[in-house]
This record gives structure tokens, sequence and C-alpha cells, in this order.
């Protein structure tokens, strides 16, 4: 079993390559073994790795670009893949996010991410709400 | 190798399970040994089985649920994940989905799901579209 902390640390790499609009690190980031896939808030599907790391030249690129900050993050080992469900929290709301990392080479990189829109927010303390670490 | 069309086979039945409202086929898809993930769209992530299967529940004995078709369905092994990237027409518009499936005592069985708003779908068939099987 790996540590979750371990995951916990990739994971907080793909959120400061992106606040640090730090595209080669994102670069670093993806898999190259694994298929990947990218699922941006609102966009379809994005499969090919070069279309993927191409959306995040746009993004981080992009100088109205929100800051991300990560809250919430939870490991889930579901065989040899490590994911992770966040909440994401930008300026205008609150997303949550899938991020799946693999093992390659000997480091755990990003073969999956969906951050989709969150309409009840862990702030929001309610009832149903999932523990989450 | 799995053969991808087996994989498809199971996400088939996790849509009619939904649509034929089907909560014990429903169950009968969620993995029992692995970590379960479900984000509904706009929800936030529910990670304890017991609070997906009330949730889908809820959701199939609602009476205005919607019917929904699968489009597009593409297969992705990550490890030994089997995931499955779809796109969900309801008659309010497109969604665009994750299902992951791992095996569990010879089945596959579904380990997340994660379904978010896709203001650009396949129909629109746009340049910077992937190809979709």
């Amino acid at each position: 079993m790996v540590d979750p902390a371990v995951v916990l640390f990739a994971n907080d790499a793909f959120y400061l390559a992106f606040n640090h609009r730090d595209l080669a690190a994102m670069d670093e980031i993806w898999a190259r073994q694994t298929p990947t896939a990218c699922i941006h808030p609102g966009w379809h599907c994005l499969i090919d790795r070069e279309e993927i790391m191409q959306s995040w030249s746009d993004i981080l690129g992009n100088e109205s670009a929100p800051d991300i900050s990560c809250h919430g993050a939870r490991v889930l080992f579901q065989g040899d893949v490590a994911s992770v469900i966040c909440f994401e929290q930008l300026e205008e709301g609150w997303l949550v996010a899938t991020n799946n990392f693999i093992w390659e080479d000997g480091e755990l990189r990003l073969c999956h991410h969906q951050a989709s829109q969150c309409l009840n927010p862990p702030e929001m303390n309610r009832s149903d709400q999932p523990t989450i670490q």
C-alpha cells in the first residue's frame, strides 16, 4: 500500500504547477505511458496527451486564469490507481475534482483529471456531507 | 488485456439500470471491495457506498428523473482500472461522464462515476473535438 501522503504530495504538485503557471511542471506531472483523459469544467473530454498539454498551455498562458486552492483532498486506492477527490476553490465558486495517479518509472503521474461545478461545497457543512480529510 | 467490448457491456448495464429505474441492478454494478466515489452533476462527492446507493435510490425513485442515452463511449485502460469516458444525452443538455470499472470476483464493477456539464458536446463537430468511438 502506498502512503496516502505520497499521493497527496503528487496532487499538491499539480495545483502548484497550476498556480505557478508552470507548463513544464504540468507536463512532468502527466502520464506518458498510460492513456490520459482531461475534462476541464464545462468542456468535452480531451484524450490525446498533446491536446491535453495544449489546453494547459492555453489555460496557464491566460492572464485571467484564476488561482485555485485545493481543499479536503481524500485518497482512494482503486487497484493500482490512486484516486484523489478534492474540492477546488476559485474566486467564482467551487469545483469538485478527481485526479487519478498511476506509477510510471517510479513516479506517480496523473492519468485522469475531471473538474466539475459543485453547488454544495464542503463549507456548507450539510448533514449529508461526506467526511473529508 | 481485457476486451474493450466487455467494459462497454458493463458500461451499458449502468445506463440500462438507470433507464429501467432498477435499483437492484444498480446495486449489483457498484463495487463492494474497492473504495467508491460518485459525483452527480452539480453535487459534491459521495464516498460511502451506502450514501451512493441512497443517492441512486433517490434519483431512480424520482418520477421526474430524466432518461439518459450514452454516446461516444471510449475505453482507456489505466493500470487495472478500465475507464470509460462517454457523453450522456438528457433532454436538458449534455453531460460528459467518467465511469471507472475494476474487477471484483470475476465481474467488472463500477468504483467511480463522475458526470459533469458539457457545453460543447460531440454533435457540434468542433475542430478541437477528440476522435471518439
